[in-house]
C-alpha cells in the first residue's frame, strides 16, 4: 500500500527575509503517517523543515516551502506513483504575496484612477530597486493573490485514489463547521473531510469531525484517535473496491 | 559575567492561523551565546520556538514569538539584572499587521476619501465577524503599521551595558552595507554593529563586518568567526571601562 501524505503548514515569501507562513506544526501529519507506517504502508511525505520531524523506514519525506513548490511536487510523485490514498493535512497559504508598496505608494496608485488596481501596484513594485522593503514608511501595504486549490487537483490527477481532505476553522458553531466540510468534500470529489476547530486543538488533544460521501459522521478527541480513524476508514473503502 | 542575547526571528499575527515571519535560523545567536558560555559567562537568551535549540548549564532561553512579547521581555529581563553587554541578533519584524481586508474592501474605503485610509481599513476589518479571513476574494490586502525600534530601547534601559546591533541586507555594495551599519550605530548609540549581507550567509560560511565607534571594521568569515570576534572585542571593551 503507497500513501501520499502532505503536512505542515507552506510559506510564501513577501522579500528575501519575511514570509507569510501558516501555522502548522505537521504533528497530526506526523501522526497519520507513523499509523498507516505501521501496517507496513509505504509512505511519501510531503512537509517543510519547520515541521516535526518524521522518521520510519517506509516514510519518504519531500520538503518544501510555499504553495507553488507543493502543487509541482504533488504533480511529479502523482505522476511516477499511484497512490492508494491522499492524506491532505498540510495547511496551505490561500493567498501569496503579488505586491508590497508603501501607503504613500498605494495613495499615488489610487490617484490614477487604474482600472486595476492590483496590477497598477505590482508595477511600482517591480520599479523598486531595493530586495528588502525599506522601513522608511509608517505604513506598509501587501497585496496577495489568491493561490490555486491545491486538494482540487488531487482527484483530477488519480480519480481512483481515495482522498482525505481537511478543513480547519477558527471558534465556529458545530454545525457550520460541518456544513463547510460538506461542501468542501463535495468541490474537491474528497472521499473524506476531516473538520477541526482551532479552539479544540491543544497539543495532543485534537477534536476532530470525519465526514464521508454518506454525510456519516464520526469523531475523534485526539491527535492518535484522528491518525486511526482515517487508517480504518481509508482501509474499508479501499477493501470495498 | 552576565549577556542578553537576542536570537531567532520573530513573527507576527496576521490571523488565529497565518503569521509573517521573519526568516532567522538562530544559529548566529546560538554560537554567541555558547562562545560566551565558555568563559564561564550566565547568557540570557530571548529566542523563539521556531529558532535552533540552545543548550549549556549556564544559557537561560526565554521564548517569545512577535515584536511586542520581545519588547516586555527585553523590559522584564533588563529591570530585573545589569548586563554587561546586550548582544541583539534577532531578525526583528519592522512591521506588524494592522489590518486585512478584501480588494473589495479597499475600493469602499478608497471612495469614501478617507483622511486616514489605514485607520478607515482598520475600521472595516474591525466589523469582520470571522476570525479567520475567507478565502472567498481574489485579492486580499495586508496593512501593516511600524514597530517600535526595539534596539533604541537598549542604552535607554541601561547606559552602561555594551551593545552590539545588527545590520541584514540583501545584495547590496560593502561600502552601501558599511554606511547603513555605521547610522544605525550612531542611532541607536550601539557599541558595535555586526553588518551582513544574505547572499554571504550559506550555512555555516557567514561572512560578517564587525564595526565599531571609532569605526573600524573587522571582517569574520563564519558564524564561528563571528562569535569569537565579537566576544574578543566585547572583552576587550569591557576592560577599558
Amino acid at each position: 500500500m503507497r500513501i501520499l501524505i502532505t503536512s505542515g503548514g507552506t510559506s510564501e515569501k513577501i522579500d528575501d527575509v519575511r514570509a507569510i507562513t501558516n501555522h502548522s506544526s505537521g504533528k497530526l501529519g506526523k501522526a497519520i503517517a507513523e499509523t498507516f507506517a505501521a501496517d507496513g504502508a509505504t509512505i511519501d511525505l510531503i512537509t517543510t523543515r519547520q515541521a516535526v520531524n518524521v522518521e520510519g523506514e517506509t516514510i519518504h519525506p519531500h520538503y518544501i516551502e510555499s504553495t507553488a513548490d507543493l502543487e509541482r511536487m504533488l504533480k511529479e510523485l502523482m505522476s511516477e506513483n499511484n497512490y492508494e490514498a491522499v492524506i491532505h493535512s498540510m495547511a496551505v497559504s490561500d493567498f501569496t504575496p503579488e505586491s508590497s508598496v508603501t501607503l504613500e505608494d498605494l495613495e499615488t496608485a489610487i490617484a490614477k484612477q487604474p482600472s486595476d488596481l492590483p496590477a497598477e501596484l505590482a508595477k511600482l513594485d517591480a520599479q523598486r530597486t531595493e530586495k528588502k522593503i525599506s522601513s522608511d514608511t509608517d505604513h506598509l501595504v501587501i497585496v496577495l493573490k489568491k493561490n490555486p486549490k491545491i486538494i482540487s487537483l488531487i482527484k483530477q490527477l488519480q480519480p481512483e485514489t481515495i482522498l482525505v481532505g481537511f478543513k480547519l476553522l477558527v471558534d465556529v458553531p458545530m454545525i457550520e463547521l460541518l456544513n463547510v466540510a460538506k461542501k468542501s468534500l463535495e468541490k474537491n470529489h474528497a472521499d473524506f473531510i476531516l473538520a477541526n476547530d482551532l479552539t479544540e486543538i491543544h497539543g495532543e488533544k485534537h477534536h476532530g469531525y470525519l465526514i464521508n460521501q454518506q454525510q456519516k459522521v464520526k469523531e475523534a478527541h485526539t491527535k492518535t484517535e484522528i491518525a486511526e480513524l482515517i487508517k480504518k476508514e481509508v482501509m474499508e473503502l479501499e477493501e470495498k473496491k
